[in-house]
C-alpha cells in the first residue's frame, strides 16, 4: 500500500469496491440492519491453552448474550468475513420497537394534520412583504430546498401503544433510524451475558467490548459518501464541504443522521457562528474607525511629530540608553487602531452580546429540542463504567446501590477516592504552577532579550524591540501552551481513571473540570499578565521595583494594549490554525492505521473481497470513544473566552473567530462523515456544563473589559485631562501630561546608562508622578491628579460593571426562555393531545357504561370545532372514522338548525376507536 | 346581631350549630361531597319582567350545565336551603377520577413497598449518633408525631389505567381530596352551559359565576375548626396557633388540606423564617459586639470627651448657631452600635446568605415538589378570563386562537391594548413620581423643622433635633407610603383591567409588575435617599449647594448611618405591625358582612336552621379571588428586600423580620383556616416570578451593601487614616482628621449666624477639604487625601462586589439544584417503574408471541433481585401474584443450585398481570 493511499486514508482498491455494496439489509433483502456487532477470533490458529480457554470463554459469553437478544425479539444474522473476522447484524422488529419506544418514553410524531393546525404567527401584510423580501435577499444562504426539503413539522407525543390512534404506525418510516438504533442500543446495554446468578454485572455491550469479547458495536452509515443516493453522501457533498460555507446547515437532517447530541453540537456551532457576525462587524467598524481617524489623533500625532523631541529614560539599567519618543511612532499609531474612543462602546456592546448570545441560545435550543422531541426528557440511572467494575473485581466489600437495589462492589471512599482525588488535584495544581511558570519564563526571556539587544546601540533598536520581542515571546508562549496541553490531556485521563469514578457522567464531569481549569490557566495567564500586571508596578527611575534584581517590564507610552493585541492575536489565531490542521491530519492517520491493521489481519486476497461490505467498511472507521464531542466543545468554549474576556484589547477577535468557525464547521462535518463510525444516537437536552461555563465567562468578561478600558487604555486619563486639567476640554498637550520628569542626576549607582548617547539632564517616563522640582519629601511621589485618575478609573469600573449588569438583568428578564411561538406550540400540542384523548376516553367509557347520557356537546364543543376536526383527521387519517351506515352522510348531518344535539348523538355512537 | 358577635365573626347562635353537621356526604351517606355549587334566586319574588327573563335564562344555563356534568359521570345532589338559597353538591365517581387523573397526567402514589426500597443515606455510625442527638435536642421544635404522624413516603408515577399493577386502586383513600377537587374543578372549567353551537365560549364555571348564574363554587372544609375530629380543627389547634410558634409546620398535611399552591407558600415561608435564624444571630452578634466595645471606640469617645471642645459650623443659615460637637455624644455612640468593624463582616455574610438562601430553597423546593408529585408538570393552555370575554362580547373581529383553534373575539392590539398599556404605565410613572415627591416633601419637612427649631436657642436643641427629626420624618414617610399603597393597589387593578389581557396569568403578571415596581419605589426611595444622597453634596460654608434656596441636608460627624437606621426601623417594623393588624381585622369584617348578607337574605328562622350545614357555613366564608396569595408573597418579598438591601445599615433587620414571620406564619394559617373557604387545589411547580425578583434583589444587595459600607460608614476613611496618615497605625486623632477648618470671616452675607452664641473665628465641618490657611486658589478645595479616600472607597466597592460575586458563583456551582438523595430517589423511581413495566410488557409479549424463548434471566436479573422483588411486592401487594398451583411454594423454588433457570421459567409462566 503506497503512502499516497495511506494519506488518502482509503484502501488502495477503492474504485472496484461497490460490487457488494447493497442497501443495509439482511440477506433476505427485507429486514434492515439496525446495529452491527463485530468480533474477531485472533488466536484461533495459535494453539496455546490459555488463549484457547479465553476464546472459549468469549464464545460462551457471546452465545448467551445473543440468545438473550433473540429472546427480547431482536433478529440476528451472522456473517463471517473471514476465518477471523465475524459480523453479527441486528434487526429490531416493529413489535420490539413499539414496546421499547413506550418504555423509553420517546416522543413520536403524531399523525400529520393539515397546516391549519399549526400555530401561525400573526402577520400584518407589511410584515409578510418584508419577510419575503428578506427571504429573497438571503436566498443564497438558505439550504437548498431541492436537496434538503424542509421537514414537515409535526406534533409529537409520548408514544403509547394504547393510544395508537395518535400515531401513524403504518408509515414504514415511523420508526426512524435514530429510534431503531436507540432501542437496540438500550437493549444491548441491559442484556446479560452470563447465566451465573451471582454475576450481577455480567451485562451490557460496553463491558463485553471492554473485555474484548466483541471488537465493536455500532449502527451503520447508510452508504458510501462518494456515491450519491444516500443521506451520507448528500450531507457530505451539500453540507460537509467548505464550498458550501455560506449556506445554513440542514440541522434537522444532521440530527436525523447523527442523533440529537451531534445535531445539537452543530446547531450550537452554527448559532454561535451566526452570532459572531454582528460582533465581527462591530469589531471591524472599531478597527476602521481607528484607521479613518488615525491622523487626527492628538496623542499619536504628537508622538510622531519630530518637533516634539522628548527624551525618554532608559528601558533597562546601565546597558540601555536614552531614547527619543518619536521612535515609537508606528507603534503608537497601531495602538490607536485598537484603542480609540469607539473601543469603549465596543466593549459595552460585547458585554451585551455575550449575554444576548446565551439568552438567545436558550430560546433557540428550546425550539430545536422541542422540535426534536426532547421536552420532558429526564434523569436516567446509569450503569457503572466497565473500567470501574474491572478494577473492583476483587473488592471484598459490597454495597447496595440505592437506585437499582443491586449490590455492587464497593471501596470506601476514603480508601481510594480521597487519596486519588488529592493526588490528581495536586498534580493539576502543580501543572497550573508549571503553566504560570512558563509564562514568567517568557517574561524573563523578554527582559533578557531587551537587555542583550541594548548592548548594540542602533537607532532602530527601540521600535524593533517593541515589535520583535512581543511577537517572539508570544510564539514561544504558544508553543509552551500547546506542548503542555498535549501532555496534560494525556495525564488528566490517567489521573481521573485513578479516582475510581463509578459512572461515565461522573468521570466526564471530573475530567472536564480538570481539563478546563488547566487550559483556562494555560491559555489566559500570559494575557492576564500583560493586561493587568505588566507595567503597573514599575516604580520610577532611581527607585524601580525589582524581582530577582530584574526591573519590572515597562509599558511604552501608548499603554500595554499593543502587546496585549499581539499576544492575543498570536495565541488565538495560532491555536486555531494548529487545531484545524491537527483535526484533519490525525483522523486520517488513525483511520489508515485501522485499515492496515484489518488488512494484515486478513491475509488472503479473496477474503479481502468479502470486506467490501458496509459493515466491514464502517468497522475500519474510527470509534467515537466515550467522550464524543468533548474536545470540539472545549475548543469552541476557549475561543468564546478569547472573544469575550479580552475583546476590549483586540476588537478583531470576533472576526478571526468567525473565519475559523466557518471553516471549523465544515471540517468537523467532513471529519465526522468521512472518518468516524456513525455514532449511537444519544438523547441530550442541552449542551450541558458548557452553558454554565460560558455563563461564567460572560460575567467575567464584563469585569475584565471594564478593567482593560480603565487601566490598560488611555481612555480615563485622557478624559480626566480633558475634563479637569485643560480649560477648553481638548486633549492638546495630553502626551506631555502623561509623562513625568526625572532628573538624571538622581540616578542611583549602576542604574544610569554607562555610555550615554547624548547629554541629558532631564528624561521623561510614563507615570503620573511629581517632578524633580518638588521638595525632597514630595519629589517623585504621587500627585493629587494620580489619585484623581485612580478614583476615576475605579468609578468607571463600578459604573460599567453595574450598568452592564443591570442591562444584562433586564435583557434576561425581558427575553423569555421560549419564544411565544414555541410556547403556543407546546400548549397547542398538549391541548390537542388532551382533547383527542378525552374524546377517545369518553367514547370508550360510553361503550362500557350504558348509563351515560348521549349528549354530543361533551366532546364536540361546537360546529366549528367539529368541522375542524373533520378537516384535521377525517380527511387525512382515520382517527375517528365514521362508520355511520344508513345515518346519512356526515357532512350533511352537520346541519345548522337547533336540533343538532339529537342528531349528533347518533353520529357519535357510530364513531369508533380505530 | 350584636357588635360583639360581629367582631367574633360568627353568627350569634354558634353553640347550637352542630345539630345538622355530619360528614360531608350525600344524603345516602356513602358518596362524598367533592365540590359545592351555590346559586340564589334573588328576584324570585319581584315581578319585573326583565328580572324574570334573566332568572329564566340563568335557570336554563344551569340546567344545561348540570346535565353536561351528569353526562361526564359526576353525581349531583340538590339541596334547597331556602326559597332563595340553593346548593348543588357534586360527587365524582372512581371511574371519572381514574379517567381524568390519567388525562391530567397526575402523579399518583405507587404501591407501598417496604423500607428497603427507599434510597438510604450512607451513614457512618458516628453520623447516626450525631443525628439522633440533634433529633433529641430539637425534639421540642419537631412536629408532634402523635398528632401529625409522618406521612409514609411513597414513590409516585404518572397514573395510567393500563398500568394498574403499579397502583393500589383498592385503597379507598387512593384518590385524595386534592385529586377529587382538582378533577371536578377541571370538569367544571370545561363544560358548556349553552346548546347554541356558535356560542363558543359558553363554558366554564368561572364565566357562570361572573354572570351571576351561580354565586360560588368551592370544595368543602372537612369540618368545624372548633370541633376536634377533622383535619381542619387539627390544623387549627396544632399548627395555626401562635402558641405553637416554636414547632415546625406539618407541610405535608397543609398541602393535603389546601393543595400544592398553598402548601408551597407555607413551606417557603417556613424555610425563609428558618433561614432568618442564622442571619438574626449574626445581626445580634454585630449589635452586641458594638455594645461591648462601645467605650473603647476612639471616635465616639473623642466626641463625648468634654475636653475635645470642638466648635462646629451652624447647620443652617442665619438662624442656626455654632454648636459643640459633644452634643452629639449619645448619637455617636448609638451609631457605633450599628457601624462597627463587625458590620463589614456582617455585610459580606449577608450577601452570601442571600445567595445561599436562594440556592438552598431551590434544593428544598425540588425536594418537596418531587414529594408532592409535581416533577414533569408542564405548561397548560389557559381559557380567557370571563371579564375579557364580557368586554369583548360585541367585538366584530374574530381571530383563531392558535392553541385551541377556536375563533375568539379579538380586538387588534393597537386599538385597546397599546393605548391602555401606555395609559397605565403613564399612571404608574406618575404615581412613582408622586411617591418620590412625597419623600422629598418629607425632606423639606426635615429642613424646615431644623430651621424653626433653631429659632429658639436652647442647649438641648442639637441632640434633640438629631433624634426627633428623623423619627417624625420617618413616621410621616410611613403614613404616606401606606396611604399611597392602598390607593395604588386599588388603581392598579383597574388599570390592568383596562389593558384587556386575555388570560389570568397575563393579567397577574402585568399586575405583579405594576404593583411591585411601585411598592419598591414607595418603600425604598426614602432609604436610598438617606443612604446614598443625603449629605454627599453639601458643599462647604460660604459655598453651599442649594436647591430652591435650601441648603442640602447634612450628615452629622458620625455619618448618616444613624438616620438610615431610624428610617429603616420605623418603615420596616411599622409596616409589618400595621399589616399584621390589618390582616386579622379585615377578613373578620368581610366575613361578618357575608354572614349578615346571607341572614338578611333568608328571612325566616326555620330557614336559618337549614343553613347550619357545612356547605352553608362555608358559603359564608370569604372567597379567595383570582389572585390568591399575591399579597402574602408581596409582603414577604418586600421584607426580604429590607433584610438584604440595607442590612449593612441596620443589622437588626433580620431579627425583626424573624419575629414578624414567626407571628405571620401562624396568623396567616389562622386566617386561612378560619375565614376563608377551602381553596381549589392548584398545581404549581414553584413560587413563580417571586423567585426571580428575589434573585434580582440578592444581586442588588451586594452593590448596595458595598456602597453603604464604602460611602455611608466611617470604615474606609478610618482605614486610610490608619494606613497612610498616622505612623503607628492607630486611629487616634481620627475625629480631627475628618473635620475641616473654616474661617468664619469667609461667611457670605446672610449665611453667618445673626446671634452668634459665642465668639468664634474658626469653626469645623465634616468634610475632607483644605483649610483656611491654604492660598486662595486652593482654599477649601479638595486635598489629595480626599481623592485618595475616594479611590479607596471605590476600590472597596470593586473588590467587595467581585469577591462576593465570585464566591456566589462558586456557591451556585457547588450546590446542585437537587440533593444527591433526591436525585437518587428520582432515578430510583424511574428505574423501578421502568423495570416493572419492562417485566410486565415482556410477560404480555410472551403471552401473545409464542416464539419467545422462555429464559428467565431477561427480567429477573439475579437471585437477589428476585428475592427483593418478592419482598417488595410479593408480601405486600399483589403486583405479580403467584398463581403457581401444584408447582410448589415460591420460597422453596428459589433454590441455590445451578438449575435455577429451568425452574424459574415455570414460575414465571405462572405469574400473571393482576
Amino acid at each position: 500500500m503506497s503512502l499516497a493511499h495511506l494519506l488518502r486514508g482509503l484502501p488502495a482498491d477503492d474504485s472496484e469496491q461497490d460490487i457488494k455494496m447493497g442497501p443495509n439489509m439482511f440477506s433476505d433483502g427485507l429486514r434492515t440492519v439496525d446495529f452491527v456487532l463485530v468480533w474477531m477470533d485472533e488466536n484461533v490458529s495459535s494453539g496455546k491453552r490459555a488463549q484457547i480457554a479465553a476464546a472459549e470463554n468469549a464464545r460462551l459469553k457471546r452465545e448467551i448474550f445473543e440468545r438473550n437478544l433473540c429472546a427480547e425479539g431482536l433478529s440476528l444474522e451472522y456473517e463471517d468475513a473471514s476465518e477471523k473476522l465475524h459480523f453479527v447484524k441486528i434487526h429490531a422488529s416493529k413489535e420490539v420497537l413499539a414496546r421499547y419506544t413506550e418504555i423509553l418514553k420517546l416522543r413520536m410524531p403524531m399523525k400529520r394534520v393539515p397546516d391549519v393546525m399549526f400555530p401561525k404567527e400573526e402577520n400584518l401584510d407589511l410584515m409578510l412583504e418584508v419577510k419575503s423580501f428578506v427571504k429573497k435577499v438571503l436566498h443564497f444562504v438558505r439550504v437548498d430546498e431541492s436537496t434538503f426539503p424542509p421537514l414537515e413539522r409535526t406534533f409529537t407525543a409520548e408514544f403509547s401503544r394504547d393510544k395508537k390512534y395518535l400515531f401513524d404506525m403504518d408509515d414504514p418510516d415511523f420508526f426512524s433510524h435514530s429510534v431503531r438504533a436507540t432501542v437496540v442500543d438500550f437493549i444491548l446495554d441491559r442484556k446479560k451475558f452470563s447465566d451465573k446468578a451471582d454475576d450481577v454485572f455480567a451485562f451490557g455491550i460496553n463491558r463485553l467490548i471492554a473485555d474484548g469479547v466483541y471488537k465493536a458495536a455500532f449502527p451503520l452509515h447508510d452508504g458510501d459518501y462518494r456515491k450519491p443516493g444516500n443521506q451520507r453522501s448528500l450531507l457530505f457533498s451539500e453540507w460537509a464541504s467548505v464550498r458550501k460555507w455560506v449556506k445554513y446547515q440542514p440541522v434537522d437532517y444532521i440530527k436525523e443522521y447523527f442523533g440529537v447530541k451531534y445535531g445539537l453540537y452543530f446547531a450550537w456551532l452554527g448559532f454561535y457562528t451566526h452570532m459572531l457576525i454582528p460582533a465581527s462587524i462591530m469589531g471591524l467598524v472599531c478597527f476602521f474607525y481607528g484607521l479613518a481617524t488615525l491622523y487626527s489623533n492628538t496623542l499619536s500625532e504628537d508622538i510622531c511629530n519630530p518637533a516634539t523631541n522628548i527624551t525618554m529614560c532608559p528601558l533597562c539599567d546601565r546597558t540601555c540608553n536614552y531614547w527619543n519618543l518619536t521612535e515609537t511612532c508606528t507603534y503608537a499609531r497601531i495602538t490607536y487602531l485598537f484603542d480609540n474612543p469607539f473601543t469603549v462602546f465596543f466593549a459595552i456592546f460585547m458585554s451585551f452580546w455575550a449575554t444576548l448570545f446565551l439568552e438567545l441560545w436558550k430560546r433557540y435550543s428550546a425550539d430545536i429540542t422541542h422540535r426534536w422531541g426532547l421536552t420532558g426528557f429526564d434523569l436516567q440511572a446509569e450503569h457503572p463504567r466497565p473500567e470501574y467494575l474491572a478494577r473492583l473485581a476483587n473488592a471484598r466489600e459490597q454495597k447496595i446501590n440505592v437506585i437499582t437495589n443491586v449490590s455492587e462492589p464497593y471501596v470506601p471512599f476514603w480508601k481510594v477516592r480521597v487519596p486519588a482525588t488529592l493526588l490528581s488535584y495536586s498534580v493539576v495544581l502543580l501543572l497550573i504552577t508549571v503553566a504560570i511558570g512558563a509564562v514568567f519564563g517568557v517574561v524573563l526571556y523578554r527582559m533578557s532579550v531587551l537587555t542583550s539587544l541594548s548592548l548594540y546601540p542602533d537607532s532602530d533598536t527601540t521600535s524593533y524591540m517593541i515589535m520583535f520581542i512581543p511577537i517572539t515571546a508570544a510564539s514561544i508562549n504558544l508553543v509552551c501552551i500547546m506542548c503542555l496541553n498535549y501532555f496534560y490531556d494525556w495525564l488528566a485521563v490517567r489521573l481521573t481513571e485513578l479516582e475510581l469514578l463509578r459512572t461515565q457522567t461522573e468521570f466526564d464531569d471530573s475530567l472536564t473540570l480538570k481539563i478546563y481549569l488547566f487550559q483556562f490557566v494555560n491559555y489566559y495567564t500570559s494575557i492576564f499578565y500583560i493586561a493587568f500586571l505588566k507595567g503597573k508596578f514599575v516604580g520610577y527611575p532611581s527607585k524601580y521595583n525589582r524581582i530577582f534584581k530584574f526591573r519590572q517590564e515597562e509599558c511604552s507610552p501608548g499603554g500595554c494594549l499593543m502587546e496585549l493585541c499581539i499576544q492575543l492575536a498570536i495565541i488565538m489565531v495560532g491555536k486555531q490554525a494548529m487545531n484545524s490542521i491537527l483535526e484533519m491530519v490525525m483522523p486520517l492517520f488513525w483511520k489508515s492505521l485501522n485499515t492496515i491493521r484489518l488488512k494484515t489481519g486478513m491475509g488472503k486476497e479473496e477474503e479481502q473481497e468479502k470486506c467490501r461490505t458496509r459493515w466491514a467498511e464502517d468497522y475500519k472507521l474510527l470509534d467515537w470513544g466515550p467522550r464524543g464531542l468533548f474536545y470540539e466543545y472545549l475548543e469552541m468554549v476557549l475561543q468564546y473566552g478569547f472573544v469575550t474576556i479580552f475583546v476590549a484589547a483586540f476588537p478583531l477577535a470576533p472576526f478571526f473567530a468567525l473565519l475559523n468557525n466557518v471553516l471549523e464547521m465544515r471540517l468537523d462535518a467532513k471529519k465526522f462523515l468521512k472518518f468516524y463510525r456513525r455514532p449511537v444516537p444519544k438523547r441530550v437536552k442541552n449542551i450541558g456544563v458548557w452553558f454554565r461555563i460560558m455563563d461564567i465567562i460572560a460575567r467575567m468578561s464584563v469585569v475584565t473589559n471594564a478593567f482593560i478600558i480603565a487601566f490598560s487604555s488611555n481612555f480615563i486619563p485622557r478624559l480626566v485631562y480633558m475634563m479637569t486639567v485643560t480649560r477648553n476640554n481638548t486633549d492638546v498637550g495630553f502626551l506631555n501630561f502623561t509623562l513625568a520628569y526625572f532628573n538624571t542626576s538622581d540616578f542611583k549607582e549602576n542604574e544610569a546608562p554607562i555610555h550615554p548617547n547624548m547629554n541629558v539632564s532631564i528624561c521623561r517616563y510614563a507615570e503620573f508622578r511629581n517632578s524633580h522640582l518638588e521638595p525632597p519629601g514630595l519629589k517623585y511621589k504621587r500627585p493629587p491628579i494620580y489619585w484623581h485618575i485612580l478614583a476615576a478609573r475605579l468609578a468607571f469600573v463600578v459604573v460599567f460593571q453595574n450598568v452592564v449588569g443591570m442591562v444584562m438583568m433586564t435583557v434576561q428578564w425581558c427575553i423569555p426562555d421560549m419564544t411565544r411561538k414555541l410556547r403556543d406550540e407546546i400548549r397547542r400540542e398538549a391541548y390537542l393531545t388532551n382533547e383527542i384523548i378525552i374524546r377517545q376516553e369518553m367514547l370508550r367509557a360510553r361503550g362500557s357504561a350504558a348509563a351515560a347520557l348521549p349528549t354530543a356537546d361533551e366532546f364536540l364543543q361546537n360546529e366549528k370545532q367539529y368541522q375542524y376536526d373533520k378537516a384535521a383527521f377525517g380527511s387525512e387519517g382515520d382517527l375517528i372514522s365514521p362508520r355511520a351506515v344508513g345515518e346519512g352522510d356526515l357532512s350533511e348531518s352537520v346541519g345548522e338548525d337547533g336540533d343538532v344535539r339529537k342528531r349528533r348523538s347518533v353520529e357519535i355512537s357510530s364513531f369508533e376507536v380505530v
